[in-house]
């Protein structure tokens, strides 16, 4: 069945296997007049792009963006716009061997389960590389969001045992300063000869990444089941490899009482009713953010708050047992494919 | 905008307030000819029915089901099936007094400000009142799961500090054991004393509710955006309350590396290949099962593990802070109103 | 698979058959702040209610309707609208024999070979009762409609031979005048006569419904699949019996030529523009309306022009060659079943 | 809003310009393990290619199809099929006069109302050229539909006052005799003519075809907002320039009456029931098919007749009146830009 659409109002559809010729993503609903060009987008892919670092997939892709429709002279029209990445390192010669067997932790079984049948190169449809669609789609939404006031903002909060401490939120370049975009020096730094050891020994890591929204209006999610966090939530686990996801203080409210974790509404201040210029209801905003920006399902004008575990990438290179497509019992070694830990990637989604 | 129903192929569309006449769902696209009679729905509206522990709300309602439309001689004709359940204590009196300001933690405000108007009544829409139509709707779900020997059991994981520990999937009996469906005796005890503690400052407890389902075949799912484990998301996240959510190992795996993480393939004995009659890539099953029966968003054939994390109910008596309606600040407690804990709710979910 | 529900923004999902305890829909997506009573939706079910003519189905129904939710103090609270029809005239007994074979022109063998099982009695859910809740939400519809200053009407404009010739749209109280709503007395004469001939050999006629919609504004409709002409087809096409649709001239076009059929831009006067306060692009209208109000998909500002076709009714009293659920053939006369025309009832659908 | 995909199980998105860099579509929900090869794609879009007579538009285009994802070793996987074919005549320039008025027939008007700007280049989204999309999911379409023994044929059924008249249905080569798609030497001859006149005047023709589905199983369709005939009502006018679309009797049944418009059931042959396959409820069938195939919203296993009414192509060289941006009054006269008929196109719609 039709899985490869999100969202209604602003509706995404991808589309590309890892090793094909392209890949790409349609985007619908985008209102008209907005401002767009192939760089607005391939800023976003060129901090996605692999190979930045020794710790992510060694693959080399210029990941050029192409714009196909829906754009005219430097706006949108309302129509829909279509986006092209081609792949210029297909290898398909390269991964002959894995159409033979089930790479533990990766769709390979289960896709042969669904389809009796896959496109063995590299993961095909279910390779880390279809999110550079929805990093491209999310481009789109970042210039539409960015005119209302909207931003949002991911870094790695947690790589093996190393968690990123912040005071605030920090800012793109605090993040970029880390090769990890982990914005915490000590952290980063542990993090990295965390990683370094593992590459090694050809493992890899798993990590969480903090993603805060800041001017997003009080009002947004419709109860009950299209609840902005159930559709935050349905958004961040389509990403491979998640495997959890929280909302303001997430797991933490299992072993919180009432009375600490209802966030008292107080007054805003004049001039921050004023500034915002967000709040319907008047200058009302709350003491604390126990919540994440979500109470009820609808956003309550304070900052969404969202943290995503994912597991460690399962492209090792370690020794590992596995049975091949006849059931027989085989180890494996995946020479040469080695991706230590996955790197952040902002995914934006809305309405 | 349209938020109230769930699913393509089974959809459910839920309608109803805390206090108004009624609350009901409509089931639109189970298979014609499946057994269903009013008591396959009674016999869970009454494991989630109030005031069965002295620690949930103390409300009253019978929560009799009545089957409006879709069944005819005593099976499901494939037309959607109406629910109605009504509303027999409303005490509309009660609530009053609520009117005018908004209770920290609950929805009054950010209802207020998307709709600039609210059904004041006990949460009206927003109450967790409205699960009871989902319980309906899921009793139905699990009538057409069980013909295809799918099975879902779900039970307390953990209240405040207390957390169950089991060493399998415990019965239906083993969890009814404990009033608070919690079969551990040790931390149910100690989670009672808990509540008992909490429920005297009139305070009240958050917790993890887990689910596992069983039976569930390999090949479910659609990639990219509609992966099992992104429905479940979707859905689990929809349910009022709920600020985390973990499929398989969930948060764990950030600080777990892929060698650990990584479930190898073995081979399944002759036995259960038949038996199960479910994999349909012959005799492949997975030595250990941190991925939660979810692999790059499809079902692996092994049991499905999930857990939700719920905040402490914000029904407390305990006084608060808060604003009303016009910004200015007052303090609250609201009488006679507390549920120290939220009461296991089983939820399913299907495509 | 589900079907039931219809619309994105607006949304309706109904329920029920002939001859169960009632029948219903859930509207989801109405704005907060519409005032709605039960009188409001009533009137339009009064319309509609069978029995008024001697010429429609003989059943007797009060189709009293009652709001279960989504209304407080008098007003839309923006959460899903529950409307309930209880059905009175159950008589299940008279429906017994035709469980056995196959009407012609029903729907009987269909839903056999769909679900190899039906509610036979009265056609169950596909019966024309069924647009009772199309009636009830499209009462609710109008509310929200008119506020915008958009009007709809409907009226017979042919029955068997005759077609009503009306030299502008007829107001409500026109097309009242008339018992068949054929708002021109000479053809509204002569189809009573018409009809009255059918009824006396038991059998029944075909007609057309002209709809208007006036007051619409220019730029509804989304291109390129859910154009306004195709939602309005899709709606129109979903009622029973419905076997043609035409938007504007409709079959006419294809013997037009394009400098007739193309409507001239003209230039509005001031007041028209000051009047209507609807049309963004200045003061543009067309100088005829071939088009019936929709170009590329999107209004254009002039009333929308519509025609649907019926099917004579099905049930007759006229012998006919049918086969039972064995295949055998049998001569059926249905007794006492007897509906020779559909009264017109208006459905309307926003997006 | 998002409005460029169509379908649920079987899902298609288009996206492209007239004069944009390409135009193309994403299929998803294709089963995996059909063969699809470009050469199955292009066989249709060559049949669609304008310039084939002098009667369509003169525009050069070459139509090559590309498959981009969703095929591996010439056979489908399961994910999402993107389908891409380049404009190579682009000639941008030629258009720019057009931005300044609105064409009659056209929706320059409606897109400026709706968007407040439009991509003027050959009508942009809202031309025809959209339709080569849908052309080619329509071929993948068939590809799968095939494999259960259902086809479609379309062939021009009226141009201008001439009807075709046919006894059954023809044959794809009958109809490739035609140069128009008209399967009657006679009428054929005479729309020739009727075009040659209106194209010397710079006028343009309307005219209806005509779509047969055969081997279609009984059963298909979803009451009652999904029914089969909706489906198809849907698909149809979502095609540009649609203004009346009929199933079976269409129109006509008007003026019928239930006795004859009603199809008696007969029992089919032994061999009938056995060469379909395809008859759930045993050797049932019509004797006559004035339903065109569907009762109650459901295929009755009878072929599936509709026809489909297109308005003359708007564009015409005739002088014509309107008004440009300032809504100023004009005289226009479109040099070289003539299309005297639309040529019928094959557009096919599954669930």
């Amino acid at each position: 069945m039709a899985g490869s659409s999100f969202g209604d109002i602003f509706k995404i559809t991808t589309w590309g296997e890892s090793h094909g010729p392209a890949l790409g993503v349609v985007i619908d609903g985008v209102p008209a007049g907005v401002g767009l060009s192939e760089e607005d987008i391939q800023k976003f892919l060129d901090r996605r792009r692999p190979g930045q670092t020794s710790y992510s997939t060694p693959r080399k892709e210029a990941d050029e963006v192409e714009i196909l429709s829906g754009v005219f002279e430097g706006k949108t029209t309302g129509s829909p716009i279509s986006l092209m990445i081609k792949n210029t390192s297909q290898r398909s010669g390269d991964y002959s061997e894995i159409a033979s067997y089930y790479r533990p932790g990766h769709a390979d079984y289960t896709f042969d389960a669904k389809y009796g049948f896959r496109d063995y190169r590299g993961g095909g449809r279910s390779s880390a590389r279809e999110t550079a669609a929805r990093v491209a789609a999310g481009a789109v939404a970042m210039k539409v969001l960015s005119e209302f006031g909207i931003n949002i903002r991911a870094y790695v909060k947690q790589i093996g045992p190393h968690v990123c401490e912040v005071s605030e939120t920090p800012s793109l370049a605090q993040v970029e300063e880390s090769p990890l975009r982990m914005p915490d020096k000590v952290a980063s730094d542990q993090a990295e000869k965390y990683l370094a050891d593992l590459k090694s020994k050809g493992d890899s890591a798993g990590g969480v990444i903090e993603c805060v929204a800041t001017g997003v209006p009080a009002g947004l999610g419709d109860p009950v089941f299209n609840k902005l966090d159930a559709l935050l939530g349905f958004a961040m686990f389509s990403i491979g490899a998640v495997k959890g996801v929280e909302i303001g203080d997430g797991f933490k409210v299992a072993s919180s009482v009432g009375s600490e974790n209802n966030d008292a509404f107080i007054r805003g201040t004049e001039s921050e009713a004023s500034e915002q210029g967000i709040n319907p209801a008047g200058s009302v905003k709350k003491a604390t953010n126990h919540a994440g920006g979500i109470l009820g399902g609808i956003s309550d004008g304070d900052d969404i708050f969202l943290r995503v575990a994912f597991k460690p990438t399962p492209s090792i290179t370690y020794e590992q047992k596995t049975v091949n497509r006849d059931g027989e019992p085989i180890d494996i070694s995946v020479k040469g494919r080695h991706d230590p830990v996955i790197v952040p990637r902002a995914v934006v989604v809305v309405e």
